[in-house]
């Protein structure tokens, strides 16, 4: 593939519905979601498409939000994975270096035995993860550096930077309530000295949080290294903005080499900021979070009403004249399951050059009769930039 | 595959009709060439097999004519790479032996400065590139013979001959007008032996060609290795023709060890050669390179007349009372790019024993609601020897 990519003027956009796949309610009228939804300008769109189901992952494979971001943006997602903690210091826009370990943190109360009876610390407010971060940064180890960076809420990351760290390490953080905190333990023995050093972390952090209320504890999961992912300007010579409201997302963006675009809080300001800089970048990716938040939430209704949110931006967008339009989810989210799932996921992709199936509405049920059937999503990027006119010959 | 594969009395035919899948004409009534070409025969033949659309590399890849052939042969055109120079030398029957390096030769004029101003030296005639021909094989290189051989126009091939050369070497051709001829260099440390040789060949040549015009110079590109493919006798156990009127479709079926049939300068020859061998080969490749030409035109409506004019030779094939025909493109060529493209291609299989669709035209819109759906060319050999009775049970 990156021996065929070449340069063009031609501009792609992902919109990306986080979790649009869905399924029928029970008992109700066997429509799911997207099918429910009144979708005027996605069904336009869809008539000059080529449509299909995406597989994130593969069949039966419910993927993470990292992997199936990972795959949209043609990164076998087996291959590349991210841990946690990783993830988290991309989304927060954390520097961390090559042999920097990072972990997500969740600030937490203990009771007087060192259980855990409360893993988010009653949803800590931002400011006061903030404060906890600058007292904890006080804690030396030997040879080790600790920096601490809060994310939102009761939540935080942290990055070991020394030499000779190893990632191959054990969560501190039970998983359950009622448990005590875990010890740190080495999965292989080159990752001894970290185990080690970050028990002591751990020590040190409980000496500085003991007189704290409520969260006199801290939880330490996904210990990550920097995940050396290959940049999307050197596989497919784009210049790529990513326009998300949520910091993950621009983790994931930033963690393959896009421009993570700033000030967007809602779907508004990320249309507002595509139109801003569309003359400044090849390649988009608009991330639309709404759809999975109300399936999560187990809300059939509200899923179908953020669709039809999402519907209404679909002018403004193809105002911009964008050479290649693609419009997906990462996964599905179905409300009656409220949560991520296995369930291929429906996909368009617009351009003049697609050959467009005779499909008239922008459906699971549509999709699958799409001429990309059920497909894997590793498969879009190759897709989007030959449509792009962006993928030479290949042979002779 | 190759141990499942038995002799048999039937007979497949392959007819190729080049670069066959297309797109609608902007605007116009949103049917592609073949949409738009009256084909009473082909949809007669349709409605008797299984269809389906093709990807001969994969999702978005414009295959070259060379890999897009070998997969419709079977070979993954991935791991069978075949270069220029062997294309070339294939194609005109020049004999290429193991370790021999060929390369594909432009005829060109260059200016006083040494600057190309026509890389194809105005289209030389034929019989001039053979003169030049014979003046370059008095070349006298150490230890290295040189060979050469005339194609069509300014088009020729070169071989060099001796121990311990390289196909790991740069083109000479700048590939742009108003450029110096390059140097050729060492991909890697083998090849600088290989690389000094073809220089001093270059030098040598100048100096023989001064005098000549508007051919004053030569441009070396493709340099490449016999590909040692397997050959389809021993694959599948066919004894194979290729009737084609164009070298390099000859030169692909040589190098897969089919028997390049000669004698065809057009479709209406390729069918009284079909004819005349029938009974004595098991497999035909039938090459129609019309569509293909009109396509890389731009030309809608001759593509149109292309595709009506094989369908109305149809009767023919069917006369022959074939056990398996396949009619599909090894690539699409859709005349609004002007070029190959990254397309499905339009596929059928007709047997006896298909388990037909219920599909009544032979088109792109219809062949992807066909049972095979959107599926890699490499599938389609095995399909054909199936419903030729050629393959054995797998496993007990």
């Amino acid at each position: 593939m990156p021996g065929l990519v070449t340069e063009s003027e031609t501009k792609i956009v992902f919109l990306i519905a986080d979790g649009l796949g869905g399924l029928p309610q029970n008992g109700k009228s066997g429509k799911t979601e997207l099918e429910s939804a009144r979708t005027p300008n996605l069904d336009a769109l869809v008539k000059g498409s080529i449509c299909g189901l995406i597989e994130p992952v593969g069949p039966g494979i419910t993927p993470g939000s990292g992997p199936a971001h990972l795959a949209l943006f043609g990164y076998d997602p087996i291959r590349y994975q991210i841990g946690r903690g990783a993830l988290s210091a991309a989304g927060v826009g954390f520097y961390q270096g090559r042999g920097d370990i990072a972990a997500r943190i969740n600030f937490a109360t203990i009771d007087n035995d060192g259980k855990v009876i409360d893993r988010r610390a009653g949803r800590l407010p931002t400011e006061k993860t903030k404060e906890l971060c600058s007292i904890l940064e006080r804690i030396k180890l030997p040879g080790v550096e600790v920096l601490l960076r809060a994310e939102k809420e009761h939540r935080a990351v942290v990055i070991f930077r020394g030499d000779g760290l190893s990632d191959k390490i054990t969560d501190s953080d039970p998983q359950k309530e009622g448990l005590p905190i875990l010890e740190v333990k080495a999965i292989q023995p080159e990752s001894i000295k970290t185990a080690s050093l970050v028990n002591k972390f751990i020590q040190e952090s409980l000496l500085l949080l003991k007189s704290q209320t409520p969260a006199n504890a801290l939880l330490l999961r996904g210990f990550a290294n920097y995940p050396d992912l290959p940049k999307i300007d050197k596989l497919y010579k784009l210049k790529a903005a990513a326009i998300a409201s949520y910091p993950m997302y621009k983790g994931i963006a930033r963690l393959i080499g896009m421009k993570a675009l700033d000030g967007c809080e809602n779907i508004e300001d990320e249309f507002k900021i595509l139109k801003e800089n569309f003359k400044d970048y090849d390649f988009f990716f608009v991330h639309f979070k709404k759809t999975d938040s109300a399936g999560e939430d187990g809300d059939f209704d509200r899923k179908v009403r953020a669709i039809e949110e999402l519907d209404g931006y679909i002018p403004q967008l193809m105002d911009l004249k964008p050479d290649v339009v693609v419009v997906t989810g990462d996964h599905s989210t179905p409300s009656v399951l409220k949560s991520h799932s296995w369930h291929p996921v429906p996909f368009l992709l617009y351009s003049r050059y697609c050959r467009p199936d005779d499909i008239s509405t922008f459906s699971e049920s549509a999709c699958r009769k799409g001429s990309l059937g059920t497909f894997p999503a590793v498969n879009i990027m190759p897709l989007a930039l030959a449509n792009g006119l962006r993928l030479k010959k290949f042979g002779a």
